[in-house]
């Protein structure tokens, strides 16, 4: 058998009590009820750098869902993302504690003006020798929008431009402000930083006007390593141009659409397709034996709380998932004109068109993948094959998955030559992509320190 | 002699190169320009708390200094307060590495939505088991308010109404949105939390509206702990009705009014006048004989820079202060009508009416007490006797500064009472207050706790 190369691992996660899962917290083995504290997640962090996993990914959301019957008060009780802590103040915990591990932040741009956002990451790409990764997301519950004084959710051209304009601001900021050879720390001269070589950036946009210069100076990345989750139609220009991390949609199956799709959004922004990483997503149950497997599957569906699916699922296809009677059967729903395109594109790939909706919203909260280490492995080969350059590792119950992983899974896929059998060194960009600790040449940000370069040179003529 | 009851102690700081020192930096035991890495964050931490310390305060400003021949070039040349990390994701690291010390996050009311900073606070709370205390800052700099958006500085009448506006929001969501039993973490029934007793905020204000409910469960002291440090007639009735902790202004011969003053405004908010906590400000540099201080006094001048100095008190006093010989004596200065009033304050309690600027610059950039540690611990006293319930101590060279008071004056002062030997236990409010976790009945947030009980009963009949 020819090695493959190496994959990408991240481990999705949320500050939060249930990310995906849907009531595991209730097991004696999960430690999810400890998430107020640090420990839990230190451990979890300690746990994913010794399996090697590349980063530790933060989602985030800032309103409890509430589209199901109406109100927020089902995501109050199963606990669905609710409640929901800031991650920014829990990774520097994590980052120190650990050596090797990256971590992406999700942040909204809507969240907080740029300039100060700009320099939280600066100071944590500082702090975790650059070991951090922005999630750009750029749209938002209504709620949230809301409880951040707009009007709910902004409509989409404003989005995008608030989303173009701000990531402009905080890329002047990291990349155009301070030169490379601004700090001097020149101590008989007592002179620090040299100001000829530390800028305003100026930036008057449409939505944002930051004079800088930035507060920070310049850290093992400048600009973060750059995720972003959009996937559809909606917002992959925004994705193709900046991202340099992107997810498929859908399950293995669409992977490969999803991928060329990704890739040509890239391709159509001026960058190279393999100037962006694309993961897969999924969840793993893992047994000795199959039967062990699906004993562990039965006993996590156990803990299942039919109530917290359909919370989760209401606030992803956008519609109130309480129409839909128990017993009514996917062929029936789907023959009705009552679904959102986005469920009966889920409801189309169901297995069963006569399981009943209880039955169907199940299977779709539990499609991940069930069997033992090889079988696992077998499964990751062909998200391989499917054209991903990486997973992102949903837990059943944490940190039980991500154990079983890292104990089971991983010594079969290093053997395969999926997994690496060591971290790289240097910054999360380094550790993952042929480059070096910057954006590479490549990525649209890279202009504003090309122009800082060529004011550079006319003044010196 | 009596003993002393103890004061409270917190380490004046910020997340920068020099905070109020003028170049220790340059010194070989200076730990200063490690300002990027945790490391000489996390000992220092760890110095203080072996020191039995009660806060470290991070101090933050959010644009160089850019009065100083109407520039920023000296302040970025002499690292005077720039660069500047975001202290927000410092803290947790150093909260994560202590047991007792609390942590002071200076952070301004224009710098992000109520509601996202309410869930970083309380999640900083449930990280740090309640040592975080919130220093509310309603004006900054004229840059900072244009690099966050602004139009400048907004008008005085501006601010105020926001900063009420806006710590009406938060405390809302810290005491008004969740009950003290909404978490019930049922894992037999599946339930996390009871949806009845998880309440939305409504907040409607001038400037923020926030409908909630808050992100984050009840965290240890629900609102941090609250300092403020405005301490004359602007914003004094601010501080006088939200502020646990304040600041008195000027040196030590100013205490008493100073003190004063603002137990008054307390009072005149309807609270009793030991509602508030009031620390002094001081420097300290500690010799074991009197020679031997003031040749460490002589050596810490020599590495200071005019410029730096002149830099910092610009910014303070708001007014170019290049435009001043260095040769004009205090006397020319203060006949001529070109001072401002806060340098005007300054320039008439000099000691020598005939000394040059510079000389005087220097001696009010080095207005710390120079001694022996029982010297050091008569001065330390004779605040007490001024009426301050604690000190916030500046260093003049960081470790050494603090590594000096903790060795040598400590140990004078916990014989005389004046520092306590050992820490008391519970949150940052519980250790340094007489009452409990949770805000006092007295302090106006909790109103909005009581609003909600009166609304609960109505519920329940």
């Amino acid at each position: 058998m020819t090695r493959r190369r190496p994959l990408i691992f991240s481990a999705f996660n949320e500050f939060v009590l249930s990310h995906h899962d849907h009531g595991s917290w209730r097991r004696a083995d999960s430690r999810q009820t400890e998430l107020n504290t640090a420990d839990a997640w230190v451990d979890l962090a300690r746990l994913l750098e010794r399996g090697r996993f590349d980063f530790l990914f933060f989602a985030d959301v800032l309103a409890p869902y509430d589209i199901y019957r109406g109100s927020r008060d089902a995501a109050i009780a199963t606990g669905m993302q609710t409640p929901v802590n800031d991650p920014a103040v829990l990774i520097p915990i994590l980052a120190h504690a650990t050596t090797d591990l990256s971590f992406v932040l999700t942040e909204n741009i809507l969240q907080e003006p740029p300039y100060t956002f700009a320099r939280k990451m600066s100071t944590l790409d500082h702090l975790s020798g650059g070991r951090i990764a922005w999630n750009i997301v750029t749209s938002f519950l209504p709620g949230a929008g809301r409880n951040l004084g707009h009007d709910g959710l902004p409509s989409h051209e404003e989005r995008y431009g608030r989303a173009e304009d701000y990531v402009t601001a905080v890329f002047k900021l990291w990349e155009a402000s301070w030169e490379d050879d601004a700090v001097v720390a020149d101590r008989v001269r007592g002179v620090y930083a040299d100001p000829s070589k530390v800028h305003t950036i100026d930036h008057v946009g449409p939505y944002y006007t930051v004079p800088g210069p930035h507060l920070t100076e310049p850290s093992p990345q400048r600009t973060p390593f750059l995720f972003n989750a959009a996937a559809s139609g909606t917002g992959i220009g925004f994705a193709g141009a900046n991202a340099e991390v992107l997810f498929t949609s859908g399950g293995r199956e669409q992977a490969p659409a999803s991928v060329r799709q990704l890739r040509a959004a890239a391709v159509a922004q001026g960058r190279a397709a393999s100037d962006v990483k694309i993961l897969g997503g999924l969840g793993v149950v893992v047994g000795s034996t199959e039967e062990e497997a699906r004993r562990l599957d039965a006993e996590l569906r156990e803990t299942q709380t039919l109530e917290s699916i359909l919370v989760k699922f209401s606030g992803f296809w956008q519609e109130d998932l309480d129409r839909y009677p128990a017993h009514a059967t996917v062929a029936e729903i789907l023959a009705s004109t009552d679904p959102g395109p986005l469920l009966r594109q889920v409801l189309g790939s169901a297995p069963d068109p006569d399981a009943d909706f209880a039955t169907f919203a199940r299977w779709a909260a539990n499609r991940h993948a069930v069997g033992t280490p090889e079988q696992i492995a077998d499964e990751i080969d062909a998200w391989q094959d499917a054209g991903v350059d990486g997973l992102n590792l949903q837990y059943l119950v944490s940190p039980g998955s991500f154990a079983d992983f890292v104990d089971h899974v991983r010594p079969v896929l290093v053997d395969r030559g999926t997994m690496r059998a060591d971290y790289g060194s240097g910054t999360a960009r380094e550790r993952v992509t042929d480059g070096g600790p910057f954006l590479p040449e490549s990525h649209p940000a890279r202009r504003h320190r090309a122009a800082l370069a060529r004011r550079r040179e006319e003044d010196a003529r």
